[in-house]
């Protein structure tokens, strides 16, 4: 976990995911040559902007993972504007960067108007990004801190790939503040290898529908609904491995998936990922079993789709 | 009549169209020897999914039919969620099937909340789709049931392929509940046959400037806004034919437009179709004259287009 | 200003901007030969409907300008429906044209409703587009108008064009109602030219950040993130040059930069661009000074990105 409790530190909102980005490099450049199938690295930044694709043996399913988390963007005087969509309750400490120096204050929530804002010893510059500060807490059973979702995507496809023969790995941007990079991902991957196949590894809500402990889950739908019989088949390989997993069903929420749907190509997809309580605060959670199961899951999804 | 009949009583909901376009695939197979033009059959869901294409002759003009219907998802306990936007009221029949067989249940409303429900002898699995149950209902001068969004649409393809020389008829999926198929039909459209000219068969409002019985619409604008020269040539050839039609003007409102206005291409578009009471209930209501008005103005438009 | 004054006074609402092009198209015609670099005249209804690009040497960089304006549909009877987001004050003077001949009337606003209409001598025929009649007011500081957004733009990348060595002007069309060409403008630019440096020529607002006669503004978010590192260069080519400029953070509005996060290739974006007062009605006010950094900085940017 200390890998994730690392990833999960990382600042990387929405728009500005290029240092994570180069973590991930880093850590792929150390430790890929180990893994059963070494990945072609694919990253350019006149074509992939600040995105990383990992490319294993002969693809026909790409898991896409988002790296950019929520944040706060700082406006003018004292003011905030959200990155995506954080919950927003006073007293949360911001931490960031400007030419000042290190930022550690706290956001304010106007209780008549809900203006965001902070309170810090200095101004702060406009336009810098301001995101949680990270407390990462771990018991037996449960992992806690901000930004699990997805930095736990991100996770969850870095174990992934240990032992991943075939299939591609994409690290997108933007997917908090209404996406942008996936649909030049999702046309690379089509044209270079065909495929159209896609898995979105991210995490979702614990409702009364889906509880904690029980499995990762297969979303049926959110706001968007996927080509049934896709899904099904997901179903039905889920079911046949007797690995433990949920159904979803919600008429809200969205992912990656959003850019694929009204993509210029035929691709399916399918939400699998581990459910959080908390969700967009600092104090995200997840259940240890769940993470076990969507990793478990993604391995023989990968084999068999 | 009878085809249209089978039409609004098939289930195929946002996502769930596979089933319709099997019978359109059949129902081509059957007849479309003996059409004065036999179409091309374009069909394969590793590049279309459940969509369909009949391409006629040397084609100039693409008409875009989505084969989807509202309808609702089961969620959790018996909650509903609704795909695309169902008008809800108690009581109205929803049908269906699970693994545990057919369910043929009422629609509750809260009347507090507007939370969707269902009454029924029993829990549906989450996931299953709903669509009204049709009761589909004919006089001299009207019909009426579920879904002739866009069954009547479909319906006209299918009339007016029995007669096209020239042209493409698209069978989309997702129409109701976001789009998500029109991309890629007009990718492949435009790339393989350089058409950029779309009209959008299918079914608008009666309002207090679209009269039933008055001729089918050309609509000069919905919550977009198609290029005024493209729209400006349908008109005069709508008047220069002498068919019997009106012009739309609403702020709101869209179709499968969308997709090709968003799209990467220069599409021009307009929607062309029949005026229907009761939208997006099971009790929707369209007057003969203006289905007459709207195939016989689509055989010109194909023709001069 | 003269040149000012006449784009402002063309009628070119979302949809209708053909008559805008050809002008256009005659003034390049008049003037292009005499500029530093004679451009190449991009301009075929067939692939970029009422668009036009001016490509001047090797392109690194393309501007986008969008030549549409906000504006109102006539529905039935005495209505009228919004094309943009127009301010709607009872009383503002609208203009058109229908097949009986000018128009000239009146906006009423519903006090209960806000239901839009006009008064006028007659009924103008539905479909028919309306525009703010322009009251061109210029003081030593300042001029005033309907329309600056984004004819401004438009007179500004013309004067750009005069001393333009290497770069690209596109002037996109639906920019006030959803966008809708530059997705295609975009896709040309990026295939011809492997051009993927975007700059958003359009005009913004004066806020409690951004203030008259302060300069440009250079806008590090709006509703959309662009990617920090390319805003981040924008800066530095700025501060570098010692061009007058301000930096804009807001959470809310847009422009054509949509369009090319959303694409299907890895544009980076960056609007910059004078704030105007009295945003969306007919007496949008710039100051002169803003309008000079404007184009001061452009010619920077274009030579230095």
């Amino acid at each position: 976990m200390q890998l994730l409790q690392t990833l999960c530190q990382f600042p990387a909102p929405s728009g500005a995911e290029a240092g994570l980005t180069r973590f991930i490099l880093d850590y792929v450049g150390q430790h890929g040559a180990s893994w059963r199938q070494p990945p072609l690295v694919v990253h350019d930044e006149s074509r992939f902007q600040d995105c990383l694709l990992l490319v294993f043996g002969q693809p026909r399913t790409a898991v896409f993972a988002h790296l950019d988390s929520i944040g706060f963007t700082v406006r003018y005087g004292r003011e905030l504007v959200p990155i995506g969509g954080p919950e927003c309750v006073a007293g949360y400490r911001l931490v960031g960067r400007d030419s000042q120096g290190e930022i550690d204050c706290t956001l304010t929530v106007d209780e008549e108007t809900e203006a965001l804002g902070y309170e810090f010893s200095r101004t702060i510059e406009p336009g810098t990004s301001l995101t949680f500060a990270c407390d990462f807490r771990e018991t037996t059973t449960t992992v806690q801190s901000c930004y699990l979702d997805n930095r736990l995507g991100v996770w969850c496809a870095l174990q992934l790939a240990e032992t991943l023969e075939h299939g591609i790995i994409a690290f997108s941007c933007w997917e908090e503040h209404g996406g942008g990079s996936v649909p030049y991902l999702a046309r690379f991957i089509y044209n270079t290898y065909a495929v159209r196949q896609a898995l979105i590894m991210d995490i979702t809500w614990v409702t009364e529908g889906v509880r904690p402990g029980q499995g990762c889950v297969i979303s049926l739908r959110d706001s968007l609904i996927p080509r049934r019989s896709y899904v099904e088949r997901i179903r039905r390989i889920a079911e046949a491995a007797g690995i433990q997993h949920q159904l979803e069903v919600e008429g809200i929420g969205g992912s990656d998936a959003k850019d694929l749907q009204r993509s210029e190509m035929p691709w399916d997809w399918c939400f699998v990922g581990a459910a959080e309580d908390e969700v967009h605060t600092p104090h995200e959670i997840v259940h240890k079993a769940d993470i076990a199961s969507m990793l478990a899951l993604y391995q023989v999804l990968l084999r068999e789709l």
